[in-house]
């Protein structure tokens, strides 16, 4: 006899990271922004108008769309956008990572890829980075059903050159190549001018980082009018209604107000540089990140020893039980003040340990 | 040579409905609803902290879950949540449906059925309705993969009796089968008590029609603890965080408010039925909806006809292109000042056509 069961599509389950939620915590595991979305999100939050709520949104989420155009100088058939970078990516998988060779993307990369292949049926092969945690160009060079990879790379930080990604692309031409740009506003250099060469490429990025709303959930892609419009076909034939009012009055906000991105960010990525001199002065070890995260392992301590230490201090930073990382933190880039409570507990408690 | 566009995954494009947006409009064409969300709703958007903006929601949307667990008088366990019942459908289908024989779902029914089923190469078969556009329970007793129905069915609003949804599950116990409750909230009975006795079904309901919050993006369903733990590992692997602080904070106030929430779905039914009486005046004729619209045909003036006059009123009605249903109008139920509207338009109207 048959039972329910045996059509059920089981995966194995993906357990999100935590998310801990306590008064005075300094929260660094997640790579959440220390500071507030533009002031004008905060204005169209308190002017929304609330009868707006019991209509269904714009399916094509225009106002989001051409804003992110303009932003980008792009038109807006380039631009699609979703619940969050994950619902970009996981729509661009499920499109565009369509045959029976396998993707390839970085052993050591963002977590969720071989998760999404996993689900899909989509075949895979890891590709090792080199010693130094970097991308090597050439290890793409051959047959595949598509690329994927993170610039700069998660949850390493380290960024791979414009010219060495254009190598990845051109010998790619038969596949879509997908650049995840989710930390590139924090000082590494976007793909987006490849496009003109290259139809193949798609480049992908979200508010939840630099833009300070990942509690909003929106990521946007970026690529050729006909890239997006196989994305578009599929989109529309999974969930026609994703962006919801608000999301839409507010993103948008988020996009218009380059001077405010622009001080923040610079912000962020001052007070990684400063992080990094510490981090060096108490005895970590670190490639050169230029995300808002510092992927960093200790001299003599082992990562997950002050991984627990922290924690006990109500400081949370991202520990991987993963082979090759079980001996790195990834450390976010929060205030200045955040860091140096960190930092000012590290210093005592290293003592002790060394 | 090989092209990237061969591994693309080409699907059909859906075409989304039609969303006017202009002043003075009357817009019965997605059945959404004429009255704002509880004032709680409000509330909680003017109250909302956006500092919270920048920080990852909970992925497990406990707050909601636990609000619709209260509600429903379930565990929290057996219930998910999802960016409307349209993402909450498609992780469904790709959860369940999941066999090599094809699911069945009525001939006239909600769109996305067979769109989902193209996109996720699911087989399917469309069982007609009989000439009543009724549900015909027998028509479901065969070997499938799985067996989804709306209830009150859509486009039609005939509902179906929960004895013969029962039948229905009984006789399918190797398959999963999904109640599509999206309008259940306007008068029809609800299958939720029937998990009580059946663990292969699936009960899925929104906040788009009775809850006034389709510009939120709510969906949910309930299920037994087994059923919905294969859904969460789905979902977890597809996008771990897709309901945002806003939706989250929001959507609970919308079920906490059960007075209002009656008071408001009551007002429908009473327009709802009062226009029914209008509309039989007015030489439609129609089968008995409990949801909240009416899908009706004119005695003399075909429904293309009548689509158009209104639209060019800017009284928008939805008009489906479609076999066995071309000669029909699906009428949102509105406020009754906007339903007076267009049946004062319709009187003169229609003296002129007949």
């Amino acid at each position: 006899m048959n039972d329910w069961r045996e059509n059920v599509r089981r995966v194995v389950p993906y357990v999100p990271g935590e998310q801990p939620d306590q008064a005075g915590m300094i929260k660094l595991n997640t790579n959440e922004n220390p500071y507030p979305p533009a002031p004008g999100v905060l204005k169209a939050l308190k002017q929304f108008d609330p009868d707006r709520l019991r209509l269904y949104p714009d399916p094509s989420a225009a106002v989001l769309v051409e804003a992110l155009a303009e932003y980008y100088r792009v038109k807006p058939s380039q631009v699609f956008v979703g619940v969050g970078s994950d619902d970009v990516l996981a729509m661009a998988f499920l499109t565009f990572f369509n045959s029976d060779r396998p993707i390839l993307f970085p052993d050591i990369t963002y977590s969720f890829y071989d998760v999404w292949a996993e689900e899909f049926r989509i075949p895979y092969r890891q590709v090792p980075l080199d010693e130094h945690f970097q991308i090597v160009p050439e290890d793409y060079f051959c047959e595949n059903g598509g690329v994927i990879f993170p610039n700069p790379n998660a949850p390493t930080g380290k960024e791979l050159s414009l010219a060495a990604i254009e190598r990845v692309i051109r010998n790619n031409p038969d596949v879509v190549v997908i650049v995840d740009e989710a930390y590139v506003d924090f000082g590494a250099e976007t793909s987006l001018p490849l496009l003109e060469k290259y139809e193949n490429l798609l480049v992908v990025q979200t508010f939840s980082k630099s833009r300070a709303m990942a509690g909003m959930r929106i990521g946007f892609c970026i690529g050729n009018e006909e890239l997006i419009s196989y994305l578009n076909d599929v989109k529309y034939s999974f969930n026609s209604y994703t962006m919801d009012q608000l999301t839409l009055a507010l993103g948008t906000e988020a996009v218009k107000d380059d001077d405010y991105f622009k001080k923040m960010t610079g912000r962020i990525i001052e007070t990684r540089e400063w992080a990094k001199k510490v981090l060096a002065q108490l005895g970590f070890v670190f490639e050169d990140s230029k995300a808002n995260f510092i992927f960093a392992s200790h001299r003599t301590v082992p990562a997950k020893k002050i991984y627990q230490a922290l924690r006990e201090q109500h400081i949370y930073v991202r520990y991987f039980e993963k082979p090759r990382i079980d001996n790195y933190l990834r450390i976010t880039v929060g205030t200045r003040e955040q860091m140096e409570k960190m930092f000012e507990f590290l210093r005592n408690w290293l003592k002790g340990e060394q």
